[in-house]
């Protein structure tokens, strides 16, 4: 997905945010959003927002001088996750569809994302998780189904930290042997990298490994080769959240992205309801 | 009032919102984005908001070629409230305290503010003007009476079109003949020039001035000679809007501010609650 100029404004708004929210200095946060302004300005926009993302919270951690400047948030919301995983995990196994079930909590997790909303508690994270079990999907999941039935190499791609642990929900009723999870290369805002996936216990399930890349979704030009080489070679991908759906709707393959519409922008690139619980393949994907 | 960094994003989202509301070149909407953002990276954020507010539209005066383009918005919210106020005269003229219930509805028409709300219709002004008449007013209306009745020159800052109509039904409670009211000097926005003046039929009731200028608000060293000496002159500035709020707020002078605080930013600045109808003197003002 391009750049739309509804991006910009929220693209400095998500820069100023993110400053306030790893520090409580007004000088940085005046720093951030002048570079912010300042990479903007040049900025080819038939690139997908996560590269600016990418260049922002670099400069952000380099500001800081914190390499991972979320740790703190991204530990909060994976504890409020392991709290609710035994209900949700006898909720799932309770369910008259178990895999429609486990589809949905993973969609639900999406809403832990502090590239959207800073300011996310986890009273809105309990609730939405909860209404998320009977909310509309937009999609089709017996169709996402039958891919994971039929498919050799399954690569899921996660997103945030919280998040990651909800995956594990539906990760758990994939043929596990046939599964590899990624996740980010190095820490970019809340976003899920190796130690969340251990935490989520994902490395004693499946394989995990990482992307190589700091990009707020899947830059795959700028991702390690051995991920490239995993990434093609499989012939299901499921796709967590906004930043992958911004960075790969337009890349073949049999990709299905599994995100809350949580923007505008995104609702309608997509072709979806605003805030919408979305299951949506690529337009490349056929069969296999 | 300084540019906080909030105004950043809320100013590039109000100029993509200007271009798109007077072209559907998107080409126009990506230059006039770019502009801002070109403006914004070396902005002296010490100046208030519509110091930038000013370059931005001159800028789409010039790339649509159009003088004026808010012109028949302007109009139309002229021709609504005209509609509108031989029912608001009589409200007013048979309310228990006619000022008061005059100064509601000045400050009501505030709410006609294309630069906040591009999107802004009648049946929402309409509806607003509604609710004023028995709205909370923010601030002391009493103090202010006391002192349009000591003043011997009163200079009444106008801001947008449509809203000025509603301006008449205060000024004609005003000693008329010691009374000046100014309007923008060219076209900007939907800020009201001499042409709705004339519309409001306020030329046939009080001398009314031009301040030279084509800023969103009142910017003393922009305005021309002649405007300035009749501001330093006068003993009590009425000022109508946010524009001229945030261009006057630390200017010295018995200036009353009447506007709705449409941003959470002025708001917080002015200390009144979102959305209040605001009545404020300037921490300047003493007596007459």
């Amino acid at each position: 997905m391009k750049t739309y100029l509804d991006c910009i404004p929220c693209i400095l708004r998500q820069a100023l945010e993110s400053a306030r929210t790893v520090s409580s200095e007004p000088l940085l946060h005046e720093q951030m959003l002048r570079y912010a302004l300042q990479t903007l300005v040049d900025q080819d926009l038939t690139q997908s927002p996560p590269v600016i993302g990418q260049l922002v919270h670099r400069r952000l951690r380099e500001l800081t001088g914190e390499a991972d400047p979320y740790r703190a948030a991204k530990e909060r919301f994976n504890r409020l996750t392991l709290q609710m995983l035994p209900e949700l995990t006898a909720f799932v196994e309770n369910a008259a569809d178990s895999f429609e079930s486990a589809v949905r909590l993973a969609i639900a997790g999406n809403v832990i994302d502090l590239g959207v909303h800073g300011d996310l508690d986890e009273e809105h994270v309990r609730r939405f998780i909860t209404e998320a079990q009977s909310a509309v999907l937009t999609g089709d999941v017996g169709r996402f189904k039958s891919f994971v039935q039929q498919a050799e190499k399954i690569l899921y791609l996660t997103d945030n930290a919280g998040e990651i642990v909800l995956d594990r929900l539906l990760i758990e009723r994939l043929p596990l042997s046939r599964v590899t999870v990624a996740v980010r290369g190095e820490a970019i805002l809340n976003d899920a990298t190796r130690e969340d996936a251990q935490t989520a216990g994902l490395d004693r399930l499946v394989r995990v490994m990482d992307n190589g890349s700091d990009a707020p979704g899947t830059l795959l030009e700028d991702c390690s080769q051995s991920f490239q080489r995993c990434f093609h070679e499989s012939d299901l991908i499921i796709a967590k959240g906004q930043g992958n759906f911004e960075t790969l709707s337009q890349t073949p393959g049999n990709i299905f992205f599994l995100f809350k519409a949580k923007c505008p922008v995104i609702a309608a690139h997509a072709g979806v309801p605003l805030n919408a619980m979305v299951i949506q393949p690529t337009e490349y994907t056929a069969s296999i």
